[in-house]
């Protein structure tokens, strides 16, 4: 859960004693998510002396919990552009320890190609003294077993421009430069109103930090809602960047925000445009077939013990419907522009528990 | 909260520490709800030696939270048969204490007719080693100050048998005798499967007593659904007393069970036949004009600190739809029976939080 483990660490005193799960919320508190990020890229032309690694297939092992919003965007975008085979990924399970994300689904507890049984070994290897979160997604260099970053937009930013020499035939073009001036100011509203605004509510640690965090996040949800009405994509009538962003919140929202963060002045089923977006969403190539909404709720569910101290998850929503027919294809049928769907997902790395 | 007391005094010895709120579920045990009550009653016609007390106007104080389901059915009832002149009405905050519920709204904090605090005085007034629940709807007697009974069947059966001289001219036939066998099944299976079954999802207290849980309370559901496909209530096209005890469960569903008690396969606004009959009952003179949905979300959601420590209150669901036109009147326009609807709340009875 990205820098949730940040909170986690700050609030580790309060913590003791608690196993399994934590503290993600300050009484009396607003939320307030942690941003520092490890500032390492990867990049296709290092620049000499810079805080760089140079592009390289097969180097570079991408950790990403499907649990995770923030590593969820990681897995979209690898799958829309086909970097399968030079960027291996590794899928830390649903739940983890005082110590973050562990491997605890791989054979022996162990990731198969770094060897690590969590991903908090690679951060200490880079830094034995690091101190900030321990969060997924993280790019690991494998020679070294050395995190590299773990700044997340950064890292589906670089994906896209600095990998693009690995890219599938036929990828997405999913940062057009003639929307991009528009796409940044869509995505930045996103991130500070939904992706962040759910956490904003469920972390808040007084009725008035979470009656402010509520309105705010549907006043964007109702521009998004209207947004949508005209148009297939929050772009128009392409899948770009802005999109892998939303999905991820939206994907999460009915089945875990709605009732666990206490978004519920409606669920998505509730407001058609974006349900009908979620859908055409999920059932596009490289987005649903990503997402596993058991590991999902057992994550939120269970981790969070100041939320959920009891650790039951829900059996519902009932979320078939999210394969339904969407209607949404008379908005434009150029999903993915002048590009082609991804091929199917690889062997190993389907869904363990599809809907 | 009826006898969700009972099991706060049980779970005493876990609670010390909390305040103000109360451990409600038991670590790996699935809950039962203790059904004992102080089994006394008001009647028309005392049999010499039994525990009984006589019908007499004014003599009586109902003592009912509008926030719990149990005590809201004796609301209702006492609004639909016109009681409001010969009993008269006492109501605790939403919240309470570890001494249960308290006159916290009233002014100095003081029932203004039993002229104590918090109603547990008047089940010590009348056993003072009790040790079982302290719960509402109660009735006390008013010139002794001891409570007489907190049967919550009991009561509303008696209200509608016992009373009957004092009910209002057009009051409804709510136990119809030809109708009489299959409306107790109908309400015993309401009772095991819905309105104990959101508390059985609720405080579960292992993951397979919840699943368990959730399963009976959804197969109930889909089973009123589709009998009120056809049937305007319950029971036909008129009111019943199986229609009050419903309504008491479905009109906090989608507010407090489906979130916080987990009961999230769907909304009722997601179950046409069920949110129409909702909003059907709601807008009945008796039904909605008893329901306070701010005090019934701060209610569960303050008290149950065991589900929801950090005690923050949902700002949603959006309930203002339960005023919307619900289409039901085609199966049949015979809400009342022979009878009339009632006349407008008493002053001073109005609900505190309207829609």
């Amino acid at each position: 859960m990205s820098n949730e483990q940040v909170r986690d660490q700050q609030a580790g005193s309060e913590q003791a004693g608690h196993g399994q799960g934590g503290v993600y919320s300050s009484k009396g508190k607003e939320y307030t998510r942690d941003t520092r990020y490890i500032e390492t890229r990867i990049v296709a032309n290092p620049t000499p002396g810079a805080d760089e690694y140079p592009v390289e297939p097969g180097r570079y092992r991408l950790v990403a919990a499907r649990a995770c919003p923030w590593a969820n965007r990681t897995l979209i975008v690898r799958r829309l552009l086909g970097l399968e085979d030079v960027l291996s990924v590794g899928m830390p399970g649903p739940t983890h320890d005082a110590d973050s994300w562990t491997f605890d689904l791989d054979p022996d507890g162990v990731d198969p190609v770094l060897g690590i049984p969590r991903i908090k070994d690679a951060y200490l290897k880079r830094f034995p003294d690091y101190t900030r979160g321990i969060t997924v997604p993280a790019i690991v260099d494998v020679p070294t077993g050395e995190v590299v970053t773990n700044d997340f937009a950064q890292i589906t930013e670089d994906l896209y421009f600095e990998w693009k020499q690995y890219h599938r035939e036929g990828a997405p073009n999913l940062w057009p430069d003639d929307l991009r001036d528009e796409m940044e100011q869509v995505m930045k509203r996103i991130f500070t109103e939904v992706n962040n605004g759910v956490y904003r509510c469920g972390f808040a640690g007084s009725q008035e930090a979470y009656d402010a965090a509520y309105d705010r996040l549907f006043t964007a949800l109702d521009w998004l809602e209207e947004r949508l009405a005209d148009r297939r994509f929050l772009m128009g009538e392409s899948i770009t960047e802005a999109d892998v962003r939303l999905f991820t919140t939206l994907v999460r929202f009915d089945a875990v925000y709605h009732g666990h963060f206490k978004c519920n002045r409606t669920k998505l089923v509730e407001m058609p445009n974006l349900w009908g977006y979620l859908r055409d969403l999920y059932q596009t190539p490289g987005f649903g077939d990503t997402v596993d909404l058991v590991q999902i709720k057992q994550h939120y569910y269970i981790v969070h013990t100041d939320l959920n101290p009891l650790q039951i998850v829900p059996k519902g929503p009932d979320l078939s419907a999210l394969t339904s027919p969407h209607g949404r294809d008379v908005l434009g049928g150029r999903q993915f522009g002048d590009g082609t769907p991804p091929g199917p997902v690889r062997a190993g790395e389907e869904v363990p528990n599809p809907l």
